[in-house]
């Protein structure tokens, strides 16, 4: 694929690639968020993915695309979240080595999921701008190619095919909540939908602690707003410009939700349909919780767009007092 | 479906019944599992079934063969679990009124996920084996179809649908892994395995704390151990003489796994597979994780039979030490 910014055809091509390599996740009617939203809300439940997020299509679809000249050449990134263990896993099934540089200070658990995968894992001290820094560095010194997270055009047409096969599911879904990041997902999402229901809207949601696109679309320009602590680990970081242009060409509206209502909305969707979100994925649902956004008759498709979630994280959200569990010893001993 | 023991014909049939309305859902390869156990794992994921388990197969089966005679007649049950939930959706999906009768000390939030699905929620004081009682008496009072949970032939036959997926999937599967409680599951899996793939061994586990199916095999008749707690809500309970005589047919082994392992099954799982295994899936896991068993070559499937897990409950399993997560903080702050 060319550096052009991708279209359709493109998204529908991925679509084609993808298939039996990807699973056909559900778009499943939520009863409980319906209830909130006074409307048909459908989640697309790319928490069971493969890999546990949505991030194989684009690696895979990315992959596949590389030109002849680079066939046989390993790939590297960094990352030891989703897209690590997308381009992991993309790579093993495409048979091309695999090279991912991790920060050293993160998680031993998540390294040793992406090296089971046989993909040789570069623990680097000094957080992920190190790792990214070093695996780009690699990429230079022998040819390894690079495969960015969210800008990269392969890489937003296999995005896309989650809004496609949404929009296949149900063509009459009238809003699109896509979580964002670098913008990748909704900037695929965005090119499908703008074509197959251009009157659908496509609204971006992130965590008041990770507005990188929120604060760029305002500006009209790449802004980094500073570093906050975050649940949304997958939503943190900075954009670039080519995520910025399609972000403005394909998103009507990009909606912040306070962070300190991520951690409900995880507990919501785990006690109210059973569905293990990660935070990143849960602002979708923070969103119809909050209940400040009215969003008209719907349908609603919200995208799920994770579900990998550390232990340790998770131990914390459930452990946090509000509206979710009930209180232990409550139960019934036999429910079968 | 008469009440004779279903064959692999009633299996076949079920699967064609359910075509459409319930997942064919994946038969994963699980690396970790796998270096562990020293064999090909592959689990097959029905905590991603509608639902959130395996018990919407059954359901919709049996309610799918009523009678003309019954058809109309409301369905009643009794569970605030995963067959409750099954049922209720079953009923809605078919146009069949739906009454499940609850212990009014269980939990509000499973009463109000069942109620959602538009059917009548009865709580009724003094426990699971109060609200059986009045199902039954409802049922014999009105005319209402009783469900039973695991020894109504087409609800085995139903899930029998599991089995019959695995071996399609991966006909070469030499071990099949499935929790136990009633005795449902492992009947209908057993009656696919039985004749699809002989040579394949069908291997039961209860954790310790429920025992029924384990303490009836060796006695050879029905016993019912004291009730003990347990995180494996889904496997405790009685069994029955039906349920019993399928085991002796069909199971090869039955394992018990310690009440101790089970917590950090499910940690292990979600930790290293991104998979959130309800307590009483997660007992083929911890059988895998103990080591005392070797399986020999593989491929060794096994039932993760369902997701749904209390808020309550999680917390308490990731609150505990063990292996699994690893400490909070440790996280790099962007792992896009």
């Amino acid at each position: 694929m060319s550096d052009h910014s991708p279209g359709l055809p493109d998204v529908v091509a991925a679509a084609r690639r993808l298939r039996g390599r990807v699973r056909h996740t559900a778009l499943e009617r939520s009863l409980a968020l319906g209830e909130r939203a006074g409307a048909e809300v459908l989640l697309k439940l790319e928490c069971q993915q493969r890999t546990g997020s949505f991030k194989l299509r684009g690696a895979l679809n990315a992959l596949a695309l590389q030109p002849a000249a680079h066939r046989g050449r390993p790939v590297v990134t960094a990352s030891a979240g989703n897209h690590g263990l997308g381009v992991a896993v993309a790579a093993r099934e495409l048979g091309i080595g695999a090279v991912v540089f991790v920060p050293a200070e993160g998680s031993a658990t998540k390294r040793e999921r992406i090296r089971r995968t046989g993909a040789e894992v570069r623990p680097i001290p000094g957080g992920y701008d190190a790792a990214h820094r070093e695996a780009e560095a690699f990429a230079a010194r022998t040819g390894a190619v690079y495969v960015h997270a969210y800008s990269d055009p392969a890489v937003v047409a296999g995005q896309g095919t989650v809004g496609w096969e949404m929009l296949v599911q149900r063509p009459d879904l009238r809003v699109l909540l896509v979580p964002v990041g670098g913008g990748g997902l909704i900037g695929g999402v965005g090119i499908a939908a703008r074509m197959l229901a251009p009157g659908a809207r496509v609204i971006g949601v992130q965590s008041t602690a990770t507005r990188a696109m929120h604060a760029s679309l305002a500006a009209g320009r790449v802004v980094s707003p500073p570093e906050e602590p975050t649940l949304c680990d997958g939503l943190a970081g900075d954009i670039d410009a080519t995520s910025l242009a399609l972000a403005q060409q394909v998103v009507d509206d990009l909606v912040l939700v306070p962070e300190t209502a991520i951690g409900p909305a995880v507990r919501f969707l785990l006690q109210n349909e059973g569905i293990l979100a990660e935070p990143s994925a849960a602002v979708v649902a923070a969103l119809l919780l909050e209940g400040s956004h009215h969003f008209g008759a719907g349908p609603i498709g919200a995208v799920i767009s994770g579900g990998n979630v550390d232990a340790s994280t998770l131990k914390g959200i459930l452990a946090t007092n509000g509206p979710g569990p009930t209180s232990p010893g409550a139960e019934a001993p036999t429910t079968r």
